[in-house]
């Protein structure tokens, strides 16, 4: 992976992120393709959409097709066809979002699975190798993400164990790559330590030394605690990362929690916000957000947001889309998701030219004048 | 409406329809858009496929968003922005498809809404005023359908119900027109009679002896009866109708079915089957169907069909839609559905190819050897 920092304004960084299948322009925000596709849409959609990388769940592309086949067809890449970079997860998170059927020891997790309740332990290790057969370009270490707010104690146990299972893979990962598997495929480590500075300070300077690793994650945010206390400490960990490298901050968030974030040195961000709130009706536009199921949008001929050059914007009514979402008719789901991915790169693509010019502070400014109206 | 005939062999015709809308070269496949979209497709998906003509249900977009709301968008092509033709229907078919929630009577049909149980009568004259809102290009005359075996007392009232509407509906038309409501919209009369050669005759020849119809349609197959029974109906009846305006069988079918009746006359078609097999699972292919979600598709990587030239045969392999379905992702039904109404659509290429050549025998020969390999 090449890496530089091609400006900085007021905090925020823009950067420019080199991998084997292609340049990410930061501050970056990667849809998420769980399962080989991001959810109403195909490859050649985000290649319209100008995505240059996406994201897929290690754990339920492990189960299903299984990355056994994926890697027959040529990895992530030649299964799903988008030639654009992928980052897998490492299954870490789905630990957390599916406790009932997770759970964690000193040397891994054990799941169980979701579709047919077979069972399956998860290790540093092992989540590596299905990210090989996988063939993502960034692949995430396996850590042990807690519930917030939790125990110190647990908090605590949570870093340990995610610099224990970090040392283990990237002692691996190097073995690996001498051995030719992997050369291309970059690895990040992923900082815990809940919201507590003491312990976040900890766990960045654990992993941070571990100076193999390509990129850093801030990982077990927007699980639970305030917002600004994300914010708060989103702020503190930054400044024990290094600077030569991408910053990622996992499943976050709202067009809000970006732009506070990109201000505070963060890189890349990934959520199912935009594909799941289309889904639900929930639109997102340069004025704020849109329930497009309300009867207010019956007869309403505008496009979702009239600033919006998107397919759907450039085609479509409210009216219509009011009219699909309530008719039951799946079309609406690719619209919908068409709208609010373009509406995440886009804010992404602005706020890039706004660091670029040395322009944040009005940009942000500009960002918030508009959704307040 | 403009009507021409191109060429015939064997029966089989190839004509030329040109409505405001669009010019439609048959043999036509006419994909159902029941509620203002092909299911899980939009109107550029349509002119991607090349459809020229797609049919919406009166009974579903009166109900839902109203006829009323659609005129405010231009009618059916400004609200789905579909430019090309549309046909309707008049909702006699959903007093079958629907029949615990609908009563015919001599004057109309008594419906009860399925969305909010809500009552709506039906009437020759009604559902004109309603297509006119819809300002589709070719209206459908309400026509009292029964199910399949029933009684020749209730097919003897079925015939004279939908003679004495079409009666109302065609002189009603004329008198709108004379005002200057739906001058440039067709109406297409249906001929009734279950397999009776009697009641088919007594049909078509009264609803053919109003000679302001635009085209006439056989309405009420494909209800019940044995294939065998449909083709020898159609070829039956066809015989009563003129040759110089377009011919239509509702509701059919099968790729088969097509070649069959395409062969006994007709020039135009409608049918879910396409949609609605590609979102259960089943494919067409120039070798016959398959289902996509068996086990043996799983690492296949293949096209769904070779000879197939459809965006989801040119991108997507076997395995990738057998994954997508098997994972619940939305996705799967927009890349199914593209392929099985490209292979209607194709099909129907392909037969008007053969006529103009006068080569009906050696394609329709070429289609079933190949399906039965």
């Amino acid at each position: 992976m090449e890496f530089q920092i091609d400006a900085t304004s007021q905090g925020a960084r823009a950067c420019t992120i080199k991998t084997a299948h292609s340049t990410i322009l930061t501050p970056v925000f990667m849809p998420v393709g769980t399962q080989g596709t991001v959810k109403a849409l195909d490859a050649n959609d985000m290649l319209e959409l100008g995505a240059k990388i996406i994201l897929g769940n290690t754990y339920h592309l492990y189960l299903r097709p299984t990355s056994k086949l994926i890697k027959k067809f040529g990895g992530l890449h030649g299964f799903s066809k988008f030639p654009n970079s992928f980052l897998t997860d490492s299954g870490g998170f789905q630990a957390f979002s599916l406790s009932d059927n997770s759970k964690p020891d000193e040397n891994g997790i054990m799941f169980k699975s979701h579709i047919d309740g077979s069972k399956h332990y998860f290790t540093p290790k092992s989540v590596l190798d299905t990210q090989y057969e996988l063939n993502s370009d960034i692949m995430m270490i396996l850590d042990d993400l807690v519930a917030l707010p939790n125990t110190d104690e647990r908090i605590k146990k949570s870093i340990e164990r995610t610099t224990k299972w970090a040392k283990e893979a990237i002692d691996y990962h190097m073995e690996q790559k001498s051995k030719g598997i992997g050369t291309h495929q970059n690895i990040f480590a992923i900082i815990q330590g809940g919201t507590s500075k003491e312990f976040r300070k900890l766990s960045a300077q654990q992993l941070c030394d571990m100076s193999d690793f390509d990129g850093f994650a801030i990982g077990g945010l927007s699980v639970g605690e305030p917002n600004q206390d994300m914010y708060d400490t989103v702020e503190w960990t930054t400044q024990f990362m290094p600077k030569e490298k991408p910053r990622y901050l996992m499943g976050v968030g709202t067009p809000e929690d970006l732009i506070e974030n990109i201000e505070r040195g963060v890189d890349m961000f990934d959520c199912v916000m935009p594909t799941r709130n289309a889904r639900n009706g929930t639109l997102f536009t340069t004025f704020g957000k849109l329930n497009i199921k309300k009867a207010q949008f019956k007869e309403d001929d505008k496009p979702i947001d009239a600033c919006c050059e998107c397919y759907t914007c450039k085609n479509f009514t409210r009216a219509y889309l009011n009219h699909l979402l309530r008719a039951g008719e799946i079309t609406y789901f690719r619209l919908a998701s068409i709208h609010n991915i373009h509406y995440y790169l886009d804010l992404m693509r602005k706020a890039r030219e706004a660091i670029l010019i040395d322009n944040w502070e009005e940009f942000k400014k500009e960002f918030y004048t508009k959704r307040s109206k």
